[in-house]
């Protein structure tokens, strides 16, 4: 299966969620039988990740968005985990502080772009003032409404900087939501994560479906594409991922770079002794 | 054995590097007889930097510095990568920018130092300044000398706002790093790591032993010690390197914080629909 291309939002689609099956696992019919194709996956992005960071022509920016629980930071310790850490940062983007309320909304965004040879992951994203600023009126809509084409036109500048940005949005359903908080409460490990927040945030699934049916159908373009990750099993969600990082990685004809030195004399100068001996 | 007593550099001790053996393996005879005891390690560590990550009470700094081919992105590849990429961060610190460079030496490392929660890597550091810089007379003797109290000074105040840091000396022999660069020469993937000055650099070995003795003697203190770790054999810098980063882990007593939330109640209030079913 050609991932990217069966989960992309298609640029110009109007996008509905309710068509998409959260449920939705590919031709594996399990995690046992996925496992071959994710370590495959894995180990590629392994592979193709250093020469991106050897090669310094090209940088990755992945966006993780999604509902509280949909598995966010499971991608970060599944999938992300692959690459090397130098030359991966992971940014958690979380309430703004004092200073960053005091600047344009992409401004800590922007600081936190990855550099050619870098990967970079958003755990949440500038796409939050379209969501939670949206959903709670944390802004009157005519600053909100402003902010699909102001993100378009950072995304193109970044595309055209040589950012290659994914977005991956990844979807459960409500029902996997209630479950996957219960589970916490049946895990004393896990007790410190529950809030109440969580829940009320729950009481309003239909404004944020429909903020992020605004910000699929706005937002996602050729140079910055949208993909849906059906995510209520967590390993497709994983297996999705990684196949379109790898599909991604794969198309910018990754290689080495060429030595910058003449290697026979290298040999020569250095290394004779020990050829000789 | 416990490798943090073993390998730390006693403060006020005065070290000399031809007292240790870069050979040195401990009680393992081979990788393959240390492979479990690593696994357990780093097993450990994932479980504890999510701790960590939790409870935000703690952050941990570990600096790696060694001669070039010594194993620095090694570490970071073998054990930094049994954290969570979300809360961990590798910085590696080249030749200072502009900018940089029109600051003083501690400016940009100021800036990378992990926050409470966050685990910080340094490849290279501001080690760096009593190093290169000493070596190549990159600043005059007065300027360096006064650095190695500052440096003290520094890591004094980070440790006393809940920063452990963790300083690895990885120490190979000179015929080790000639070795290694042959292997480079051998391997086209890998001929683009190649640069002539990595040879100029060996040739002043005995020069960087010295900077190294000082900055080992001056600079590890109670409060940030360093560690020479044996880099010889990588699987046992990779052991090392894991089994201090854990033991450090576990003096921090590390638990997972308190729920916040009354969880009987959360139970009734919001799954209770679901368990009466």
């Amino acid at each position: 299966m050609d991932y990217s291309e069966r989960l992309i939002v298609k640029p110009g689609e109007k996008l509905r969620l309710a068509d998409i099956d959260p449920g939705f696992h590919g031709h594996n019919e399990s995690h046992e039988k996925a496992m071959p194709e994710l370590g495959e996956a894995l180990a590629g992005i392994t592979r193709l990740q250093e020469l991106l960071y050897a090669q310094k022509k090209h940088a990755l920016l992945v966006v993780l968005q999604g509902i509280d629980a949909a598995g966010k930071d499971g991608v970060c310790w599944h999938v992300i985990q692959a690459m090397n850490p130098q030359g991966t940062r992971v940014t958690g983007f979380k309430q703004p502080t004092a200073e960053e309320r005091a600047h344009d909304f992409l401004w800590r965004i922007h600081n936190a772009v990855p550099g050619l040879g870098q990967v970079g992951v958003f755990n949440r994203s500038h796409y939050e003032d379209v969501l939670v600023v949206r959903v709670h009126g944390l802004a009157p809509k005519k600053v909100w409404e402003k902010r699909y084409d102001a993100i378009n036109a950072f995304e193109r500048q970044l595309s055209e900087a040589g950012v290659t940005i994914l977005k991956f949005f990844l979807y459960i359903s409500k029902e996997e939501q209630l479950e996957r908080f219960k589970k916490r409460l049946d895990d004393p490990a896990r007790h410190w994560k529950i809030s109440e927040a969580d829940y009320a945030e729950r009481a309003l699934w239909d404004d944020y479906v429909k903020a992020y049916e605004a910000m699929l159908t706005k937002c996602s373009t050729d140079y910055a594409p949208w993909y849906v990750i059906p995510s209520n099993h967590k390993w497709f969600r994983n297996l999705a991922a990684s196949r379109i990082i790898l599909e991604t990685l794969e198309g910018m004809k990754l290689k080495a770079p060429e030595p910058t030195v003449d290697l026979d004399e290298i040999r020569a100068k250095y290394h004779k002794a020990e050829e000789e001996g």
